[in-house]
């Protein structure tokens, strides 16, 4: 195999990871230019915005950068289930003074589609990356024709021994540590979901292709030893968070800043897909997993009003505050300095 | 700091991880002649057991060993909670023909106590080491007298901190990965418990004394991360399941040796707090965290007839499994030559 980073054609094995709605073109063109491979997490953007994100990003660099795409299949509205749901949720609604009967579908998340591959053959991104399991292979033929190196997260063994057969590039070992949202896909167990000095050796022994670490990777000293348990690179999120690029919220640096941020949980509240974030309000209260949480995306729109009520009081009870594991590696220093940071211990 | 191994005594940064009823003499032994640290895990001993491991031990090597207590308040019986307890067990007693009324006590785990700690002033071992926890302030306080070196786990960074606070003189960061029992004693939250990727820097980070890494450590190159992560040795347990000198049953070597060891969970449903073993029939049948387990130790007694009876049959559906999310690096050679080659890449 040639150098992974050769291969890649970037200078230094560091990954910033696709967040969507926390990380923008902004943050991609300042990691891919110092030498990284900047991402942009496309699931929760529009069809408009992610073509006006790929542009500014072909704008802002001419180095490689990861376009990534959830790949779920958007489950049948149970009527049942939003009601369990919004029961739940009914003290919060009611404290806040939000009508429960004018609530509107939720922003969700779209999955990886035909309308964003079309999109993609104009912009020729060097990496398309999938979370959530890889999407229909006549989708994923166009990826590969078009000429993208793919890549995918696995989150157990068995899924990066089913990911190198679909004839993914790189995969990607998603560590139990790392922030949002669990890219699982061939289970629904969260006790399958382990540690990154557990998962990341037993898949780089399972596969053939490179093998990317993630989950609890905030530092130099950490990318190092990624690298040594013999990961090609290291993909990096949390750390990214506190940079002037991050388009997070004043409340969700606070939390990050703060003690609260050595605790999180995954949560299925926000979503209906298990995530990890700093435990707030609702997760305490509901408790971070509930069986009341509608599929992903559904749980969204009926919690979205509450942080929108929250958020304009200062509160970050009802937002999602993604974080991984260790948020002791986040910087109030730009982009491309964290990225070149990352690095000085290779 | 003098450099840790030198200040130990030991040769090697390898810490053979205390397993209460799965390593005793023979492997502790053959451990520290090998250089490293080798450990007594003695919360299944009986005084009379204790006294003879500790003096097979002494007489077998020169070299300092680690002799592991539990600390761990004995619950007072809840006659309520065991009903419901066996009620959730019921099935498989009929299966089994087990009389309920006649379920004998368990083995369960004895804390140190003064009786422990007059016999280590006869042995008067290098290093003594506790896990949930410290014992009584006097009991801690004649350990330190007799001269034994302190170890204690922490899972989280306030427990590392709290330690430290206690004048322990090395902290094990426990992660999450880690086989047999959490050694968490500041809370019960399993979300609090996390990846050796995050908890290790961050311990380091908070604590002065040395930290040794422990959970999902398996090999050479995972022994070499993690003292570049700032880890003073590195504690490995499951890797050693499969030496000759483990005492475990053919059931449970079977089980590391499959694909089953790929699948683990905490679970209370042996003893009655959470312990990482491979999933099997009781685990997934109950869920591996049951409210209806009674407190440390007491769940054991009403589920040890259960083991028995499956074993004979060549089942191992209600024996603990312990083991680390890495099961990988298990080999069936001597614990001398694990011991040595884990340190092949420092």
């Amino acid at each position: 195999m040639t150098k992974f980073t050769d291969w890649l054609g970037i200078d230094i094995p560091i990954i910033q990871a696709p967040m969507a709605g926390a990380a923008a073109s902004a943050m991609v063109v300042a990691v891919s230019n110092a030498g990284g491979l900047g991402s942009i997490g496309c699931a929760t953007l529009s069809p408009e915005a992610l073509r006006t994100e790929l542009q500014a990003i072909r704008a802002g660099t001419r180095r490689p950068f990861n376009v990534n795409f959830f790949c779920h299949t958007p489950p049948p509205m149970d009527a049942e289930r939003e009601r369990t749901w919004r029961a739940a949720l009914a003290p919060y609604h009611r404290q806040y003074g939000i009508d429960p009967d004018k609530i509107p579908a939720g922003p969700g998340r779209a999955p990886f589609s035909a309308e964003a591959a079309d999109l993609l053959e104009d912009i020729k991104p060097a990496v398309v990356s999938f979370h959530f399991g890889l999407p229909p292979a006549a989708l994923l033929a166009r990826v590969k024709a078009m000429g993208a190196k793919t890549f995918c997260s696995a989150t157990t063994v068995a899924e990066a021994i089913w990911l190198e057969a679909q004839g993914i590039d790189v995969i990607i070992a998603q560590g139990v540590e790392a922030g949002g949202h669990r890219g699982m896909f061939l289970t629904d167990d969260l006790t399958t979901q382990i540690g990154t000095f557990a998962l990341l050796p037993q898949i780089v022994k399972a596969v053939k292709v490179p093998v990317v670490a993630a989950g609890g990777i905030a530092d130099a000293r950490g990318v190092a030893a990624a690298l040594s348990m013999g990961a090609a690179a290291a993909q990096v999120g949390t750390a990214y968070l506190l940079c002037p690029e991050a388009t997070i919220t004043p409340i969700h640096r606070a939390a990050l800043k703060s003690d609260a941020a050595r605790h999180t949980a995954l949560t299925n509240l926000f979503t209906g897909r298990p995530a990890r974030g700093i435990v707030n309000r609702v997760m305490r209260e509901l408790g971070p997993m509930s069986s009341a949480a509608p599929a992903f995306p559904l749980a969204t729109s009926a919690i979205v009003p509450l942080r929108a009520k929250a958020e304009a009081e200062g509160s970050g009870d009802f937002t999602p505050l993604w974080s991984g594991q260790n948020a002791t590696g986040c910087k109030e220093i730009p982009a491309a300095q964290l990225t070149r940071e990352l690095a000085t211990a290779l």
